[in-house]
């Protein structure tokens, strides 16, 4: 299967120079290309390399084409943002070969009677839709995958293998939950009473916008009394862990690893790098930026890009400047005794 | 469904201070609980708002109800720990609106004609319980989940969907194991030999105490040829390893992300914060709390608080701190160099 | 059932000394083990007890041998790698004890009749097998398990229950997945335009050699274009976050809950300590180690071991320390204060 250069620019836009007529079957990086596909070039110090590409057309930026353009032999896509058009241009690609999905409840699956699976939606093998819980058209529920009482799977949202979503629960339309995510569990929350715990019963749930991707074994709690809220177009990595009544902003992102106490704020367009941390409680603006491998423990109220993490060294190194770490006070002290001799000394001239 | 204020009392403890028919339907917090409803006040910085509650029935301390008691119009419960009994009526309430669950096997279940399954118990859809299982009395087993050959799921406890329990491990009364929870995985243990790594089998199981909670995705891993052991009351949040051979004690909790290495030994009533890491055959003795984000690289044998993230700031001025941080060493010398030319100074003088 | 000491020496190598018709029936540590069993002496500290054992045979190096070995009362197995050889004679006592598995498809599972399930092949109850899938001679795909489409599961490769290992991917022989783990998840990619992410389809595959074994919970994403590849002998601990076209080196070990980034490219005979993290796109060479805790956030060109966490403290010795490592400039700065001064008083003299 192919398509025209013409119809990919009437679907996706763009400015297309050269032959409307040229087919193509794919996508590839500039080096891996052939004359059957298309490239894109999405940073300028790769123009050499893409003056040079065997592709039957190149996606560029105007400033890139001005550059490069008129030497090129094949095609040129010219689009403000060619990553972008890169990644829809893919996703066009994939969805050209797919197998088709037929509609439909697998026999081993175990869908309860008053369950409302629309008549466009898939169930897969050996899943299990509850009672009252809603998978919307064209949804997919994969092998395995468990919908609770009452938990609503919005319009064309993709439930990969073995998905846990919990009764009450909700997800918008064009969600993608990858395998092994759990959604709703209970948030962890206990009172203490003679050094032993008493489980509050978490009746919240977790309310998660449209366009929103969860990534493999990522676990968001449900809220303890109110509810835990995911905004659209939110994208969770893998082995993340939202804790009960968080609120994720929109357009906010957060690679493998994360970790979100309780109750924490976090605004819009916020990205997260892997493993970062976040306590309980905490209020985060939009348009904030973790580095990985940092602890937040104080609320950012300020726009910026932020970082904490032990600079990584030789093992010995770092045995000597821990041991330092850890005396700090010691050195303070030293360096306010000099200052004091130090005083001492010139006072007396 | 509601409850009279008597009949909580009657069940929960505390003492009445006003109409014992009054029927409450559910609690709410402070700000939100309406006439039909109960609600609590565990910090006394709310009084005042506590004062202007809406709620049928307060559920305050007794020096709480010295101060605002009289001047309160709805009924008060007093109790010397507010917060465990909000969790208590909490409990009761959720129990009165729970669906009914029906005792018994689901049809697409497949329990091994070995197993044996109390006549209580709940199998739900797509389970799997194995030969020489034990599945006590009013234990559930939900969608999905997985029971190993000869292992033991206690009264009363509950394994939400697509839970992994290993074959003879085994968890006492009471319960609950969350989804995706793996119980009882190979602990990983290896012989090395000319570069290439040997398989040592894990022989030993985990044993689990009464009592206890394990997070959505939580790991435990069997034992090598010992168990691992897990006291009883312990709490582990989502996303937890714990490694082949540790042993938690009594009352311990841990939040999200928590990394136990194996054969760590960690004492009772300790508290662990998010993504706080414990190295191997570390021990940890009674009441240790370490913050979150902490990586413990040597036994603690004091009781205390302890700590060691590195302290989040702007990126700039982080990236300043970390070169310092790298080079403590020189800063050290440096310090040690001024020192001698001070003495030095001083002594000519 | 028992084996003679003399078989075992016939499989597993070594030098007996000692009668060969003595039959034993298991493996234990030295201070465990009885008159029916084997044990090892890995360490040489461990002489006195080792000479003390009750056990009818003592796996031992020549070295020790030649210490202790005469006044032993048992028998000697004699080999340059006994904790090698002890994992050796466990395996073989698993194997020995292990119920017969019984070749053949579970009537609950579903294996779709374009998929090829080798006739010594086991799939367990309520598993999934997509079109196309290839499950190799005595492979074991166990309870709710899932293999997508064209996935390829190689010989003697175990997946235990609760595995999703999706469309394409590939395993070598004799790997063990083990419950929870997530095979060929979607990688994260996104083209960012006005704010909004835009999905890259990840059309790579997760490709894994001979003799992996991949932990409870962790995860493996696809590549975006290209594959992302793990080495022959790689071993992953549980909770581990490995991202899209990463590649592991060949016998390769990782810890509990590490994680890495996409596109980074590790080398063979490396490891990892729990929690470590390695960002994207980094390169490390063979036989680096990364301590537990660390991040490594550039590139590792060197053999060696590498740390940086914050060592742990009292809580407010931390406190103290980590004000002063906010201000480390500060010092710094008056260090450099005090140099100029004391340069001023030296010159003055």
């Amino acid at each position: 299967m192919r398509i025209r250069l013409g119809d990919l620019v009437d679907r996706l836009g763009g400015q297309l120079i050269g032959d409307a007529d040229i087919e193509v079957e794919g996508i590839a990086p500039l080096d891996a290309a052939g004359a059957s596909q298309i490239t894109f070039l999405s940073n300028p110090k790769f123009r050499a390399q893409a003056a040079a590409t065997r592709a039957a057309a190149l996606i560029l930026s105007p400033a890139d084409d001005a550059a490069i353009g008129p030497s090129l032999a094949g095609a040129r896509l010219v689009t403000a943002n060619p990553y972008a058009y890169f990644a829809r241009s893919a996703q066009l690609f994939v969805a050209l070969y797919a197998e088709p999905a037929i509609p439909g409840i697998h026999p081993s699956a175990c869908v309860h009677p008053d369950a409302e699976v629309d008549a466009s939606a898939i169930v897969g093998p050996n899943a299990t839709i509850e009672a009252k819980a809603v998978v919307g058209p064209g949804a997919r529920v994969d092998a395995g995958s468990f919908v609770g009482r009452g938990a609503t799977v919005g319009e064309g949202t993709h439930l990969h293998a073995n998905v846990s979503f919990h009764a009450g629960c909700e997800i918008g339309a064009r969600g993608i939950i990858h395998s092994g995510a759990v959604i709703g569990a209970d948030g962890f929350g206990f009172a203490r009473e003679g050094g032993v715990y008493i489980k509050i019963p978490q009746t919240g749930r977790v309310v998660i916008g449209d366009d929103v991707e969860i990534g493999a074994n990522t676990t968001i709690d449900r809220g303890a009394l109110a509810d835990t809220i995911i905004g659209n177009g939110v994208k969770l990595d893998n082995l993340i862990q939202i804790g009960h009544n968080c609120v994720i902003g929109d357009h906010t992102a957060m690679a493998g690893c994360v970790g979100v106490a309780g109750s924490a704020k976090i605004g819009k367009h916020c990205t997260f790098g892997g493993a970062a941390m976040v306590l309980g409680h905490l209020t985060i603006v939009d348009n904030v930026h973790v580095s990985s491998g940092s602890m937040v423990s104080r609320s950012i109220l300020e726009v910026g890009q932020y970082t904490g993490f032990y600079p990584l060294a030789k093992n010995a190194d770092w045995e000597k400047s821990a041991v330092i770490v850890r005396n700090l006070g010691t050195m303070r002290e030293k360096i306010r005794e000099l200052e004091k001799i130090i005083k001492t000394l010139t006072e007396k001239k």
